[in-house]
């Protein structure tokens, strides 16, 4: 079993040595830029994370590609350069949906807390009592109900706050206000306090959050994004927020990252930017999952996490 | 049935107005600094947070005191001003266990996933991933098994840390490692890596966290106090943050509040401050349970939450 691998960190070795001890039976090559194509051998399955579009090409016995992160959005740009009918495959989780539950649940009491305000106050060796808010008043809501929708959902829900889920098609799940559809996604906006954007990105989804659907948010309303920055129209964000109908945001995601030195999200206090940590893919957990999902797809089994390009995600 | 109620922020009318809706039968005195005696009309039962020895005397068919705010310490330090056999009384809860935990839970988070480093480097328009920390390695343990301590340590649980906790009596949780009494403590601390502090005052527990037990951390080791100031002897405290055997900490109280201006703690960047806000009594949670506790005693029965004066809480 011939496996291409390819990761634009340009740190295989570990990646190597996770699947040489876990798949013994897989010979593996790592795609290198600039490769002679002729040196490439014909892969039963490629795993990788934003494949340049050339490995793609010239493996007539492909069985499956496996995307490590938890967007495919990379992959699916190369649709027309991926061979047909052949799956490509996301990972169930890989450690990843525990991670953006601590990322969210973090950003959320720090606003709620107001630790903001008190750090600022504790730089000025000030000691003083603010007014508290009303829990009541901090609704959650939650844009994407997936793997990692529903796990940041639990972890909302266990500090007690009220909580509402929009997704594309509809769910029921306990203990959370469902909304599904464009009919719908005013009625969610419009009761939500603090707006966890934790979406594929797909050609729907690009700029879902933009002015017009911003300024349905309740003022004083706060944006967490740990999906993709493209979900973000960031000049009527960044309006919103001087105009104060926001009160400020957590972003871990950008349009172009690393986030540009001249950008001005680095000049407004109220956004909090960390460089797209929010989730890590865990290797050794990934590749326990590739190696299971292989073996499967070898005997002829049924696999999860095939991603319906139809979709997107 | 008559109660007295005093209350040091000198803002007794949301009180008044809660326990008259609460409880229509009761009459409610407000106890006032340089009051005459003569004025105090003998109450049933005293309802305070702090209480000036002076209001206790002079209240021949007092039932009961009911203590507001998780601390009994500053009753207890008058229980020779108490008269005999008449019982204090500590609220469940009042919705104060789940402040505690989302305190708690946010201040490790900060901690463990870096984002006050993040936060330094954002301020400085950096983007740069940093190592993350190793969730096996970051043991979290809770000093204090109570209400408010096995709240911590659900939430502590749900993000998947290693939990282990001590307390005086041997207590048997699920899915913590349970130490007991002063003979376990040493293992306890050895095995910690972040200490959270939620113990009672006591004469056993004042300046527990001294350099003898503070030293048996592990190096690298972050303390997180929302009990009370008096458990950390604090030059031997700030001289292990200075030495770096402590990594740092996050502390909501202090032996002398407001933390004085000139207090060291407010120039070290390692630790955190905050002014004793980790939980506020919520006045209707509060309320309900007095009444309730009342209406149990005028009838017989027995009620929780009295405290045990030997022990201290």
């Amino acid at each position: 079993m011939q496996i291409l691998f390819y990761s634009p960190d340009n740190k295989p070795e570990p990646w190597l040595a996770g699947l040489a001890q876990t798949l013994p039976e897989a010979s593996v090559q790592v795609w290198q830029h600039g490769m002679d194509t002729e040196n490439v051998v014909p892969a039963d399955y490629i795993v990788a994370w934003k494949p340049p579009a050339a490995m793609l090409a010239g493996h007539p016995r492909l069985k499956a590609v496996f995307n490590l992160g938890a967007g495919v959005d990379a992959i699916l740009q190369l649709a027309d350069a991926l061979p047909p009918n052949v799956p490509v495959v996301r990972l169930d989780d890989a450690g990843m949906a525990v991670q953006m539950a601590e990322y969210v649940t973090y950003a959320i009491l720090r606003h709620f807390r107001r630790f903001d305000d008190y750090e600022l106050q504790a730089r000025q060796q000030q000691w003083r009592f603010l007014k508290p808010n009303d829990k009541g008043d901090f609704s959650v809501g939650i844009l994407g109900l997936g793997v990692l929708g529903s796990r940041i959902a639990e972890a909302v829900q266990h500090f007690g706050f009220p909580l509402r889920g929009w997704s594309r098609s509809r769910k029921d799940l306990p203990g959370i206000e469902c909304f599904a559809g464009g009919d719908e996604l005013e009625a969610f906006l419009r009761g939500t306090r603090i707006l966890v954007c934790v979406l594929p990105l797909t050609a729907e989804t690009t700029q879902i959050l933009n002015r017009s659907t911003l300024e349905k948010l309740p003022k004083g309303a706060y944006l967490i994004n740990v999906a993709r920055g493209a979900h973000v129209a960031e000049s009527d964000f960044l309006a919103l927020i001087k105009s104060d109908h926001l009160a400020g945001a957590t972003l871990d995601v950008f349009r172009n990252e690393p986030l540009p030195a001249q950008h001005p999200f680095w000049q407004e206090p109220r956004i909090s930017i960390t460089p797209h940590i929010s989730a890590l893919t865990l290797r050794d957990n990934s590749i326990g999952q590739i190696a299971e999902k292989i073996r499967a797809l070898e005997q002829g089994k049924p696999i999860a996490g095939i991603v319906d390009l139809s979709k997107g995600y």
